[in-house]
């Protein structure tokens, strides 16, 4: 029942000899989401000791190259390793011509059939789901049309308390009225509270992609709560302009979207080549939002699997 | 004066956690010559500590994503990196079209120009020289449309022994006939031997790169005596049905190649991802070419410049 986030790359735009451009891998009870596609995702996604085959989905926020270029290898080695499920593609309109462009170069011999799926929002809207889990997109603020995208696990059926059944004499028809999160309204006018008879059986867990993106006042509404948040941290504190410039964020501006929300956990990440050493983000941070961590290539964050107690 | 091969990726079609694709980059006197273009390139050049932005040329030998995929990162960092003259990039005819679709979904703000430059060839022809070194493309035998590509340094100008020129009386006519190499016939019948009055004041150096290939006979021939040839060894000796049917080289096959051609050193990669460990590989290959060397991400090869006394 895992719920984990690996980070593969954490580069901006021109990668170093230490950081690959951007790249992660949220895998949800083992099936693989990859949100962005840096160049070298196919070796990354070795090293981190992931299936390359069981890559589910693919989540691209924006057409830059350094959260692209990943993705013309990444397909070959998928053909060569022998998929024949379609791959679904989440990304931006204009990735259908990259698509069709990379296919007609080198797509002889695919047996498998890479789909693109044009996301369009003005706010979150829910684009992608599973029984358990459900994604949504919502616009980010970039140079160009991007996207950032929240994985959450569906709320569950509720369970009932066994003392509750006897206790309150429940019918089937009530039982169910509870699994569902309602309270049970009697035609005699007693309510039986769901919180009396009835509880989640496990905390569903949530995790938010925020990059590229320069700061806006709804981010922090949208991606509220969220138990992990990636935002970008392109420059420190004091490159508040060239950040602006660039329609990036700082450190301090990561950190304030991350407080703002009142998330959990802040990882950070697209980091500006310009600094070598960024251990001094981490001090940055930190002092508005002290749950921040580095994201740094082959972390792997947990978010623990919560079960309540009857 | 150098002339120095680094081995950026070793990989066949599916790069390793250790070996990347297909890149090679020959420095010739500071002038850095990129021969083919796999994923992960523009970081494994930084990695061996040469600059980007001194990329001069590039041969891509065969439009495989392995030998390819890493051009567009490498273009749009050199963008980034501001590179303003334009990029010669020779390659087989279909990478036209490769380059501009990149160019029309990637190359907004490009201030620079790549070129392509096809490169078609049944024997060996020159495509490209600068005033010290001549390179030229001749055919492999691959799956698709493939080329080799021979680097060598033209035949300098010979100098004239001093002591020659008061022994003989030599005009300067006859010392410009020298200089070119040729003998002097004067026309009293006398002949001075170019051997006995000149000399060359180096050695040219020549370097060959062979892959993706099957073996075939005129080869060997055609890159006669270089200084070092690169050539793939994808298989070990037992797989040579493997190699037949995929139009690749086995280790004896590219040591045979060496030893046929009487090259100085052998310089092997695009090793198969089925072994981990090739050291077995260079066991293979030295029984039949001692001069064997297995390329290595990180490796640098130099070629001595030879200087030679009056």
């Amino acid at each position: 029942m895992n719920f984990t986030l690996n980070i593969l790359g954490t580069a901006s735009a021109l990668p170093t000899v230490n950081r690959y451009p951007s790249a992660q891998v949220l895998d949800v009870r083992g099936r693989l989401f990859l949100i962005d596609c840096g160049e070298g995702v196919q070796m990354q996604i070795r090293r981190q000791r992931l299936s390359i085959l069981k890559i589910d989905t693919i989540f691209i926020t924006h057409l830059h190259g350094d959260h692209t270029f990943g993705i013309y290898g990444l397909l070959s080695t998928m053909s060569m390793l022998g998929r024949t499920a379609p791959l679904h593609i989440y990304a931006p309109e204009a990735f259908g011509k990259i698509l069709s462009d990379f296919m007609a170069s080198f797509g002889d011999g695919f047996r498998f059939e890479p789909v693109h799926h044009t996301v369009s929002a003005r706010e979150p809207v829910k684009i992608f789901e599973t029984r358990s889990l459900e994604v949504l997109a919502f616009p980010l603020r970039h140079r160009i049309e991007t996207y950032g995208y929240l994985f959450r696990e569906k709320t569950p059926m509720q369970n009932v308390r066994k003392d509750a059944i006897a206790r309150f004499g429940l019918g089937l028809a009530e039982i169910g009225t509870l699994k569902r999160g309602e309270d049970v309204h009697r035609e005699d006018g007693t309510v039986i509270l769901n919180s009396e008879a009835a509880y989640k059986p496990y905390e569903p867990r949530s995790f938010a992609y925020c990059g590229d993106t320069a700061p806006f006042p709804e981010l922090s509404g949208w991606v509220k709560g969220v138990d992990l948040l990636y935002h970008e941290a392109t420059f420190p504190r004091e490159y508040e302009s060239l950040a602006r410039a660039t329609f990036h964020s700082t450190t301090l501006q990561a950190a304030t979207c991350a407080k703002d929300a009142g998330v959990r956990k802040l990882v950070a990440g697209h980091y500006s080549s310009r600094f070598p050493d960024i251990s001094f983000y981490l001090d940055e941070m930190k002092e508005i939002f002290p749950e921040t961590v580095l994201g740094k290539e082959g972390m792997k964050i947990e978010i623990p699997f919560v079960s309540n107690p009857c």
